[in-house]
């Protein structure tokens, strides 16, 4: 995500203001050594988008070769991984990476954290006129519609939605945060561009993760009835081009999936998993998070995938396997 | 189905004007022969329901049966498979039959192609002022309401609908094409009558199948919160008597429900599954399209079915097979 | 639950006058000996939550220790069961237990019943004047709403809804029969308090059971979008403190979840079953009804629990079993 088209970056900031303040609760003494005081932070970005002007942060060893490539200025680590980092980024280690990089993206984009509701909306037909659309349709600010698009009744439209040509979003839908490319249909009861479901766990009160991205579905796909497409965290949820997803679908935070795919009723994809072109999953199948499934994949209704698969395979079941032994194992067995 | 009762038939239509046109971009230089002129084509039907004024399509082996017996005037069909259809038939291969298909049934019916929002709705009280009915309630029109049938708020009834005496129909529900008998409940933001997830796949842009269909739930049913039902193709879509359906469960097109089912949250029934009566079905538990289960069948929590199950039988397990053996293989094995 | 706050009890009935009656069908010729005129029944109860004043209902023998601790001054059973009941109890002995039980709550709580909408509603700003609240909400009778919460748009708050301070309620949200304590958060298209899935099978049709729980969602929780929490029956479904739910979760009637859980999207709870504290659930599991789960246990995406899982126990499969077995099951497997 080069620039981010929604939430406004309230950097640069100094890196010692960044650091040491109320919302880090960290101060000189914590340990970090003295921060350079003329450093701007531009933004927060991850491990392979930081720039020299940026901060970045690196939680887990399965990322090292990312970490070895960073050019940000500095990144938040933990004392095992420091290894990995390039001599000259700026090591900033503490316990819980994932909480102080949350809190520094607060200090970036203060907006990000609450996913609130956006009440100053008016009737759509106060603003597009030449829209057709339904009864009880309100509109946010930060709002464009296309050509020869309609929309249906009791949708909502809040803040921050560019909707292309010729596309046609049905009744109660909600959407945010999200770019409709030309001639993409949004079925009824879609919900599309609410925050992901990232939080840092903490007892009593859990800590609300920031989302900072966005959702962009490409031209001429479609969105099924029910279904759910979160926003990314950090970067873009991505549904692609002449993609069609069935009811009941959930797309989870910072999934991307390529073009000419095929998606059935009530299939899960969790977080931050990526999806080739041509992928054809049937009904009820789940994938886990951070996963790679390749193009040309087929994966059978009911599957569990667990781990990466390759391009131009089929598989089927849970754990999912290659097709041809799941129909081996099952044979003669009922 | 015989006399489709929502979409406006355009037939007959000659039948070399049906074949030769703009929207198949065929000619009579597409190699099918000289078509006879004065044969008028009524409709476009299934190869059982297709009369001798009709035209059908025959894509499959697996449908060779029916295809022996059609009464149709003429038939799509491929090569392969045109000696499976009898003499008198007239039989008009191309390589995509569902393509061909899609595009006579679009010529009879123009309007079932989209199935985008319709926007002449007026508030339920200005047309029906002795219904119960809750706030910004819109009705479109050939719409009928029973007696003593009562509405919630948001919801949204599209054309084509038919409501029983002493329903029940919650809030932010929408429906369209559907017939309601009577004593049917409708929980909160169930949608019913949609277009099914049916599509010719094709690289860079999806030919969208038309539904000419609609749903059909018979009288004493209940459809859960959130459920989704969709429209058959070129068929109906039947949940049968006193069955219930819990929260979440999604119906693809064609499917047909019997009576006195029992459906728990969050299944799903791929696209043409025929059930029997007295079926009970665990939550979760997920149908192929296409497959047959008989009359008191019970398919347990999480089941996924991927074959025909016979009458009286109980499967669980995915694939699913009989809970004996189910319970037998996972017997020590924690 | 001690005291029903939100359906009104319509006793204390005398003891003959709540068994022969039309709602029941039985006469004081149905066999049940001579019932007393002078004992005063308060109220239907749990075998152990019922008090001296009650009569409660013992259906299967898997609840035969409650039934010898009972303190019910009556008990709705069959004859096989007697046996385990203590000699003081009256025993009211039928085929059918949960018909009668069903019966006799109609007649202490004859509104629950049905759970028709609530027509009585009134724009949000007309009684609550303070609240930030969006376009096309709706309030009913007995809503208490705090401080500092906020509520989206088309949100149709029905009955019996109290909510705590600093909550925010998104939009196209359906609530009723509901407490929600402060800082609660429910996202757009949640259903929270319907009615469960309970009725008493029966050809041509089924008998609804009434439900007079209520649904507690307790302090710092997210429900997310599209999800579904129905109410108990005789008790009540409990979201413990800082337990978040994703997207398109379902819980069932009577299912009560700890405190610090995380559970991902598209899981299901079935009936009655119980969670203990900081649970952690992958998506689209499902968990079977009625059953335990203890603290600490975790249970991988897509497992189906079809038994008891004790403390600090890591689960997946389906059946879902430990974690490590199901590895070593899966290993070179593909």
């Amino acid at each position: 995500m080069s620039k981010n088209p929604f939430f406004e970056n309230k950097g640069p900031i100094k890196l010692p203001n960044l650091i040491y303040n109320s919302i880090t609760g960290l101060t000189p003494e914590s340990g970090f050594g003295s921060l350079p005081e003329d450093v701007l932070i531009s933004d927060i970005k991850n491990l392979n988008d930081a720039t020299k002007n940026d901060i970045t942060f690196f939680h887990s060893a399965k990322y090292k070769e990312l970490a070895q490539s960073t050019k940000a200025f500095a990144c938040i680590t933990k004392e095992s991984l420091i290894k990995f980092l390039p001599t000259k980024c700026r090591k900033i280690c503490v316990e819980n990476v994932l909480l102080l990089t949350a809190q520094l993206t607060e200090q970036f984009y203060p907006d990000s954290i609450t996913d609130n509701n956006y009440f100053n909306l008016k009737p759509i037909k106060e603003n597009f006129n030449d829209i057709t659309s339904g009864q009880n349709t309100f509109v946010g600010p930060n709002v464009k519609i296309g050509n020869d698009t309609s929309i249906g009744h009791n949708t909502i439209i809040e803040q921050n939605v560019l909707i292309g040509n010729n596309c046609h979003i049905a009744s109660n839908v909600v959407l945010r945060n999200t770019i409709l490319e030309d001639n993409v249909h949004v079925l009824d009861f879609a919900i599309i561009g609410k925050k992901g479901f990232g939080f840092i766990p903490s007892q009593s009160k859990n800590y609300r993760y920031p989302h900072i991205g966005y959702v962009h579905v490409k031209k001429n796909s479609e969105i099924g009835s029910g279904s759910t497409i979160d926003r990314g965290s950090l970067s873009v949820t991505i549904i692609g081009e002449n993609t069609y997803l069935d009811n009941q679908v959930h797309v989870a935070h910072n999934v991307k999936i390529g073009n000419n795919c095929i998606i059935a009723g009530q299939v899960g994809i969790a977080g931050s998993a990526t999806l080739g072109n041509n992928v054809v999953i049937g009904g009820q199948a789940g994938i886990s998070g951070h996963l790679k499934i390749g193009n040309n994949v087929q994966i059978g209704g009911g599957s569990g995938v667990i781990k990466n698969i390759p391009d131009n395979t089929k598989v089927m079941g849970y754990p999912a396997k290659e097709i041809k032994n799941f129909l081996k194992e099952n044979k003669n067995n009922d």
